[in-house]
């Protein structure tokens, strides 16, 4: 079962590093990470430097493709090689799926149109602009195309995943393993929870990150 | 406020990317990669390759130290230089703390003689025999250091790190951007919920994983 993971400069790394954790699980699981050049690229805001095995052209053809999000996905929505890279891969895949900002770049190759899907909440009105119908879900599958919201729910949508192509059991396992039994000390992760001053702290960070991503900072 | 993060060769990337994504909500955080030798780490059993920036005496003092588990830990437990730089680093930190099987290192390096401590719930033994008292606890604070337990638990504990040092409103923004809204399609996240079959499943992988690791593989 290969599995292709797109990575790119300025991409949020949890967005990726979360769910192949736990695809990692799927018997047979081959992780091919892919990106548009060889070599390392850097996570925003974290600095991580991540490294590129394969280009596109290389990656071959795959069973699961997941494309991640992250500031730096914004540089790649017009980008004809990648765009077009997705259309092909996606063509013959047994699933494509997206975490968080991901999605804009499903959008944005046209694999979207007329389907619900789900982004990181901050940008639910970008992801309609490519003709997807928003829906503030964690996990929307609709057919083989399976669209998570931001960040963390990468990881539930990866569990799903492993369950539906592995079965429960190995599902449970994978949670068990990397111990995924939530007790955060604040319930604060969606914007109907989170208050008002908590939403515009945290678009007012996200704003400055992406406007410092487009200006190549 | 400076940061140190840990890394090293077949380390769960999820153990350290889950907090560092949080802990970079800390005004002013300034993170730094640091290892044995610089250059490439390969994670296990992603196969991600990360880069560390920084060798163990170019890291210089840090306010915050990270330290995360995997199979690879393993490896490091009788390595005198790193845990000499643990011992120098911790005198001097602010917070010192550790994700999964970090704490092993932790131990390892007398830092938890006498402590409350938590790690992977598969390694409760081994954290024992550092002379820890282990607690089936998500995680725990001791005085500066802070363990958290197996893998994804370093998300709630950088959760409470930043919410003590920045503030409630801080870490909640943080909580929001990463939205940590956890819906598992499971509840199999301990232990104490997970039921035998899965249990022995998630052991055997486990135990193959690290015996790899152990033999070079």
């Amino acid at each position: 079962m290969k599995i292709a993971a797109l990575i790119f400069d300025k991409i949020t790394v949890l967005d990726i590093v979360g769910p192949i954790e736990v695809l990692s699980w799927v018997p047979g699981a081959e992780i091919v990470w892919v990106g548009k050049e060889k070599g390392p690229i850097r996570a925003a805001p974290t600095g991580l430097a991540l490294t590129v095995e394969k280009t596109l052209d290389q990656a071959g053809e795959t069973d699961i493709l997941i494309v991640p999000g992250g500031p730096g996905v914004r540089l790649l929505l017009k980008d004809a090689p990648v765009l077009d890279w997705v259309r092909r891969i996606h063509a013959r895949t047994q699933w494509t799926t997206s975490v968080c900002t991901g999605s804009l770049l499903l959008g944005a190759a046209g694999l979207l149109t007329g389907l619900e899907a789900t982004t990181h909440w901050n940008s639910s009105a970008t992801l309609e602009s490519f003709g997807a119908r928003y829906r503030e879900r964690r996990v929307i599958p609709q057919g083989k195309i399976v669209t998570s919201a931001g960040v963390s729910s990468g990881i539930d949508m990866a569990l799903w995943l492993v369950g539906q192509i592995a079965g429960d059991e190995v599902a449970k396992a994978a949670q068990l393993c990397i111990e995924y039994d939530p007790q955060p000390p604040y319930d604060a992760g969606a914007p109907s929870k989170a208050g008002a001053a908590v939403i515009e702290r945290a678009r007012a960070t996200v704003k400055e990150i992406i406007a410092k991503t487009l200006a190549g900072a």
